[in-house]
């Protein structure tokens, strides 16, 4: 069963991904250290003793829908209502709206302690921040007013309504519509799919952020509005009145996450038989500018998904190294005792163990400090705001291929570990593989990541903003070499030969941008996004190292280096040399 | 829906493999190109036409246990009765008991085809195989004249009973015990569990062999005898006559192979009411040597489990191509039509559909190069017959691993190929994601294979037979090279880089054996392994390259060699230097 690794999580928040600094620096004047702790043990408390407990249930049971209602399994409404209760839905929401605003930070901590737990359960959340997010940007001071209260608390729901069966990655495919009322309000026709938490039982009203166009919208992604459709309508003083045009046709038989409804939309069919059909619809931001709005719920929401990857890792790490301990077979080094010893101490095992733990460890670094840009941004002002945005904006694509990818490979590898037991459902192994596969797919494709960190981020700034973190990450390779720890063997050396290599393969990757070389950047984007990711994490791990100075922390900063920092200079030969072999192969896919 | 790859699957066995050469010395007198053609033809029609249209059944409704007696799923009692008809079961075994005995290559070759149509089903045969090894080898001409020909038929099916629940990878745990009835046959006893198709309605009879110790045997591996123990006792002329006392007492609900009956078998229970406890067995080979009889079933076993691997990765490759040809999202380099691009014309989707491919070619080239082996130290004698069987010895661990570990990477990438659609179980991407999990697991874990290959294979003939191996691929790095093609890039300068790396790593490796350090050999097995297989894998796509001269080819191989032949240094690092951080880490693993 999971344990929250609260100390573990302090510590790369602090330490790391400069939580303590900040507040040392008075940025958030009423936070301490006590209270990080504080929130963390408690949120650790309750996804442990709470949310763990009702995950089978959930993976065995799934959400199931009946006449467009769905029913989620035993025990998941009175979970959600007693994680409401616990204020975790405002933790890092606005004040304003009855949040409690502490930074996201402690927000995306909370976040993969609930995820670890269940991520079935974790995923529906990141919907309702979304929508928040956006809303509170974007939205009307009224909408703020009717909605926001609800939302921050948790007393209702949110979801995001982007994905049409042919407009997936492509938004510009997108043809739900959009008609003027009159009345200042919309309706809205069309189907949406793989709406996650679409339609559920766990609150009373939910609020559907949906993607349309208004008949008179410019073709592609410059005619697309932003819409927010309750599905009840407001009624007196704001309660739930009248039910919208909008119901769950269909949800999906999926891999995993079964006790998430994924679930088909359909607005405007004529499902509420007293009025015109028609969903009814407020307009938030301004007609044809909603894509700026989605970017805004999807930023988060992809380092939200990026903390789904370090969650269903640390989960899958926990439940391998426990069975390691238990599991007996065979003799290995180091085992004195009478019979067989524990799996744990024979090399090969502790080499997967190593390899799912520092991979984790990098995953939760590089997200952390992703949240902490945001947070500085949002606490900055100014050219300070400007370089921690661009900082943010950086890391979240990183964060969010980079995290999901390890929570898909650590828990195959905790499979494994689990040998003949890993491949049966009991043990739960399987189900975090399963539950895992869905994180580098969702809110943009790991590709569409890599992509939007070659294209979009590595020309911030004129491309100084991401030489410039490099420069940051190499006083972490010289504090290594610098601190003379003979027990981190070559680390400091491998970590600055690793940041050698992003360094040479990012200046190549601006070089092809301003080239207009486009096609050559993109078919190298995802090796290059997995060497910064390398880079990255082995840096953030030997900085946590200097740091402690434990002798743990130094052993996984060394075996990262050994056994992934390695890999750097074949990672820049994929990412900057495989264009013309890969379109010579392409022709060879028919 | 699964095309079985005829011609590709013919050229790795003719021209890489060794199959025409060994034809046209005449080796095996009675094939000819032509019959080979045929053969895999027909077998490619039966794998498409008729199993793969049932293996959707299989994942959904699986194996069903009630009242001890398995069903199958609908159509799945008379397709396998429609395969056996077809004389498949038979094809590679002897034919003084009824097979074709036609060379092991065409075997395996027909093999991946029915695991790529659905490895539920694949899986069956395998274990009979193995059964026919050991009876054919190890036991008595009363008990071949009385199982063989109905084995071999496919008529009964085999079984394979090693593991006990405190007794996985280490064999030395056995319980089940075997007790002399006095009148040369034993009463076994006992409880064995992953028992495949333990229990099934494919057969009127199942044949057991089960390993289990006779009360005054030595403790481990030394103390194990093997045994035969039908079902049903042979009654008249052999038909099946009274119940034995074994049964399956439950069937394991497993990530995937859903169809497979996964059999949990008591032994001497009192099952059969009219006689005394205790399940009547023969024994196999001689007392307390089970071990070696076991080998005989597991070596084979293994390599077939590499071709589930194979298999299964080529249906992920031809089911994420089918999509990415079918699928339109955005804009492409490339794509002058009307509307989206196919997302195959997507350099990262090109990418991905390109890893898969050359994943799988390399492990189906490795797992064909392994057959060959066997067939010629069957075709040939003497030393020719020792060195070919050392070969075989040699790349089954890197066969099994290899495949088995690509066959989870590549279905992992199809599903994210497929995006959303792919973690709807609809598509079918999911369920192979699902199947392929437990090739890593079983017949031996990929950790046992790499340290078979590191501890027991490297060292056969005073460590020159893996020496001479390197070597004979060299000669393919300088065929690519000497061949002049410029599409071939620098990739003969990359295989022979490769090839380095791994006679450096092979030399460092027989070095720590030589010195007894046996625990530094352990913590670098795996590594060595993957290190192994790229260095083979490019070697041998370079093979074919060659021959072919065909465009498509010699890019496939130039992909695969900028792409995995780069890794090789690191993996020379991780597998010879990784032994100390690692020793030093594991110590952070409570």
């Amino acid at each position: 069963m999971y344990r929250a690794p609260v100390d573990d999580i302090a510590f790369a928040l602090n330490e790391v991904a400069g939580l303590r600094a900040a507040i040392d620096d008075g940025l958030f004047p009423e936070l301490g250290t006590d209270l990080v702790d504080a929130i963390l043990n408690e949120a650790g408390r309750f996804a442990g003793e709470e949310v763990a407990p009702l995950a089978r249930i959930g993976d065995e049971k799934g959400a199931v829908l009946k006449d467009a209602a769905v029913t989620m399994p035993d025990g998941w409404k009175e979970l959600y209502r007693r994680w409401v209760e616990g204020g975790w839905n405002g933790l890092s929401l606005p004040v304003d709206h009855g949040g409690q605003g502490l930074p996201g930070m402690l927000g995306v901590a909370a976040l993969e302690m609930w995820n670890s737990a269940s991520m079935a359960f974790g995923i529906g959340p990141i919907l309702t921040m979304g929508a928040v997010d956006a809303i509170e940007k974007h939205a009307s001071e009224e909408l703020k007013a009717l909605y926001l209260p609800k939302l921050v608390s948790g007393e209702w729901m949110g979801t995001m309504n982007l994905t049409e069966p042919q407009a997936g990655s492509d938004l510009n495919a997108l043809r739900a519509r959009a008609e003027r009322a009159g009345d200042g309000t919309y309706r809205i026709f069309g189907q949406k799919i793989f709406i996650t938490y679409g339609e559920h039982d766990f609150t009373d009203n939910i609020v559907h952020l949906v993607l349309a166009r208004l008949p008179d919208a410019p073709p592609g992604t410059r005619g697309i509005s932003l819409f927010l459709v309750p599905k009840f309508l407001p009624g007196e003083n704001g309660a739930p009145g009248a039910r919208n045009d909008v119901f769950c046709s269909s949800i999906e038989e999926k891999l995993g996450i079964h006790a998430s409804p994924t679930c088909t939309m359909i607005y405007g069919d004529g499902f509420a038989k007293d009025r015109e059909p028609g969903a009814v619809g407020w307009l938030i931001g301004e007609e044809n500018r909603g894509l700026a709005c989605m970017f805004t719920m999807m930023n988060n929401a992809r380092l939200a998904v990026g903390m789904q990857g370090v969650a269903v890792a640390e989960a899958a790490c926990q439940k391998a190294t426990a069975y390691a301990q238990e599991r007996r077979q065979g003799k290995a080094p180091g085992h004195d005792g009478e019979g067989m010893a524990p799996i744990i101490l024979h090399p090969d095992v502790q080499r997967n163990l190593l390899t799912m733990k520092t991979l984790t460890a990098t995953a939760r670094l590089i997200s952390y400090s992703c949240a902490h840009a945001t947070d500085m941004a949002r606490a900055k002002g100014g050219d300070d705001a400007r370089h921690w945005q661009e900082r943010a904006n950086l890391l979240t694509p990183v964060a969010k291929a980079w995290s999901t990818d390890v929570g898909v490979d650590v828990a195959s590898i905790g499979v494994q570990v689990h040998g003949g037991m890993g491949y049966v459902e009991e043990t739960g192994a399987a189900a975090l593989y399963r539950d895992a596969r869905i994180a580098p797919i969702y809110e943009g494709t790991n590709g569409i990541q890599a992509i939007d960190l070659v294209t979009r981020k590595l020309p911030q700034s004129g491309g100084e903003h991401v030489l410039g973190y490099i420069a940051e990450l190499r006083a972490d390779a010289e504090a290594v070499r610098a601190s003379n720890l003979p027990e981190f063997g070559r680390s400091g050396e491998k970590i600055a030969a690793a940041l050698d290599e992003l360094e040479a393969a990012t200046r190549h990757m601006q070089g092809l941008l301003a080239d207009g070389r486009m096609s050559d950047a993109l078919a190298g984007a995802t090796p290059y996004l997995r060497l910064f990711a390398i880079a990255a994490g082995a840096a953030y791990l030997g900085r946590g190292a200097v740091a402690a100075k434990a002798p743990d922390r130094i052993a996984l900063c060394r075996f990262f280096c050994e056994n992934f920092a390695g890999e750097a200079a074949a990672l820049r030969e994929r990412a900057c040399e495989g264009a013309e072999s890969l379109a010579q192969a392409a022709a060879a896919l028919n």
